[in-house]
């Protein structure tokens, strides 16, 4: 699975050099052959990588600014790779506050001794995920470290995007009554991740569930949805973005557990791991709260099959119930409310880190 | 020198945590301890650290956009830490661009086991900078690798800047007949690292020159000065940059090499290293290409003293000779020409990486 897009004649760098060298970072000819022969045949003219920054015309609107780091193990995994995580990962956060977005930057950390064909495979999967959001990669670093102080390779991609809608998607426009959709299956990512690592036997079942959101947040708004807030499941998962949701908001929320997609595969590993799905990151899935009223539309417009990627498994988990007295933010704090399927009501609590380490 | 800025009494999490673990990098509890009692307190409420991405209203303008990760080792030098070298370093390449730094964002990559203290530093570092700037860090990610897939930490700072004059300042703007102006002596940064690193006699009377040029392109431009190229002689150091510019603008240049400001320690440090001063890393110098005309003006500017930041070693080191034939970037081309102190020329080829590794 893993080499299987690596089809193209290898670069000259990589006929020269098969592996990374400290030089490939120093500034001098060979980060230059590194940046003419691999980095600008990839990304194009939009890439000002020489000459440190790229100039830019931003259209009319206001600016959203995100970055982040992946340090994601392993580099590639069934469903997506570092490359294509350090898109789409930038691309949805800027989704999620509502932005279109528009320009990444790319840093890399090398290290000494990363087979080149390695880097040439995650730099054709950048360049095929940028494509297909139609985001452009305009400037670049790279910096390569000694063997044994980095693992491979660690992606910084910071994006720039704009908002041209006079909707203020952010936790603190929601409100009371608000409906809770998700777009779909949870704990894809996690569990493909772990059971990647662990070499465990559910893994030829199971994809990560990495996708661009652009598509998905943009479909909503065309449609009129009034979205409130948007937030994609990442570390910590779904239990984890509610309970800073509600804390931001200062709401009480209330899900109903035999409303929120598991597959099986999914289900089942996490019966045998002893996790819980709630708290597992996912890379393609998020919720959006809108008014009661647009919730139907909200989920048709998810739904609907001739979309490029549509969400069959979108789901109204629940509602946010009524509001907070104003208090320091406090992870002991129960204020999202699980209806158990089995009955009764659980308090989904934050837990101290991720389950699973390095998943992003 | 190193611990001299540390004087606050430690947050929670340092009195908790005497160590970053791998679960402040999961995205639960304790990362968002991190976040709410280390780097709020620092960057204040510009930082949307927990909603993922930062809303901004920028002038109008033409936007500039960059990226740098910082791998430095020592963390900690004369004159400087991997903090502070985040922030200018990445401000100074905005500048280089001719725009005014607004934004910056930051991303930490934790090797586990890191003291919380040298973070705790180190975020006091980039709060001091950033304040001197006049920039703002407004987004930020934390990820947290296994012990020994690190070095302590590496830090990505992404910037955002306006250009809010009409020139165009790059390097195909330079011309033949262009002075070349340098900011002042070269090579203090490389040595210093060098000298940290491998415990040499000269540290002590060395410094890196690692400082912000806001102020100083800001002034040049307030001067009048027609500037038509700006750069800062980072890794590969002056004679790479001078090659990268000439290659870019398709022309020929000559420098003088006793016009070139390089003090006593560097001189001596170089000798004995057999390292050429021309190469070295700076973090606080520039050259700037000026029509002739224009230069006494700049040097001027430059050098005044009752500048915040005065570059009293300023020079005019060179010129821009003539338009050579548009070709494809090669090193292997003479086009920058050092007129040596004792007589004769030498073409000022490039090296194939840094003569040090990790210097910024």
């Amino acid at each position: 699975m893993t080499g299987d897009f690596f089809h193209s004649d290898c670069p000259l760098p990589l006929q020269q050099y098969s592996h990374v060298l400290m030089a490939h970072g120093g500034g001098g000819r060979l980060m230059h052959q590194l940046i003419e022969q691999l980095f600008l045949p990839a990304f194009g003219t939009n890439l000002d990588w020489q000459h440190d920054a790229a100039r830019l015309e931003l259209p009319h609107g206001r600016m959203v600014f995100t970055t982040d780091s992946y340090v994601v193990s392993p580099l590639f995994f069934p469903g997506g790779d570092i490359g294509s995580m350090a898109v789409y990962g930038t691309v949805n956060d800027l989704s999620m506050a509502g932005a279109k977005p528009l320009y990444l930057s790319l840093g890399f950390i090398l290290e000494e001794g990363l087979p080149m064909k390695t880097l040439w495979q995650v730099v054709q999967s950048i360049q095929a995920a940028a494509a297909r959001v139609g985001v452009h990669i305009v400037t670049g670093d790279t910096k390569v470290v000694e063997r044994g102080k980095g693992d491979g390779l660690y992606i910084n991609t910071s994006g720039v995007g704009i908002i041209d809608h006079p909707w203020h998607i952010t936790p603190q426009a929601v409100k009371p009554g608000d409906a809770i959709i998700l777009s779909g299956d949870i704990g894809r990512h996690g569990i493909t991740i772990m059971a990647q690592r662990e070499g465990l036997a559910f893994e030829t079942s199971l994809e990560s569930d990495l996708a661009p959101l652009t598509d998905s947040v943009q479909i909503l708004l065309e449609a009129g949805i009034e979205i409130h807030c948007l937030r994609d499941l990442t570390r910590g998962g779904l239990a984890t973005a509610l309970h800073e949701i509600a804390i931001a908001a200062q709401v009480e929320i209330e899900i109903a557990e035999n409303q929120i997609p598991i597959c099986e595969a999914v289900q089942g590993a996490c019966e045998i791991l002893g996790l819980d799905p709630l708290y597992i990151a996912n890379e393609g899935c998020f919720i959006a709260f809108v008014p009661e009223a647009d919730a139907a539309a909200a989920l048709q417009t998810l739904q609907d099959p001739s979309l490029i990627h549509p969400h069959p498994s979108a789901r109204r988990i629940g509602m946010v119930k009524h509001q907070t007295m104003p208090k320091p933010f406090n992870f002991a704090e129960g204020v999202v409310k699980l209806n158990r399927t089995m009955g009764g009501t659980q308090i989904l609590g934050t837990i101290s880190g991720e389950q699973l380490p390095r998943i992003c």
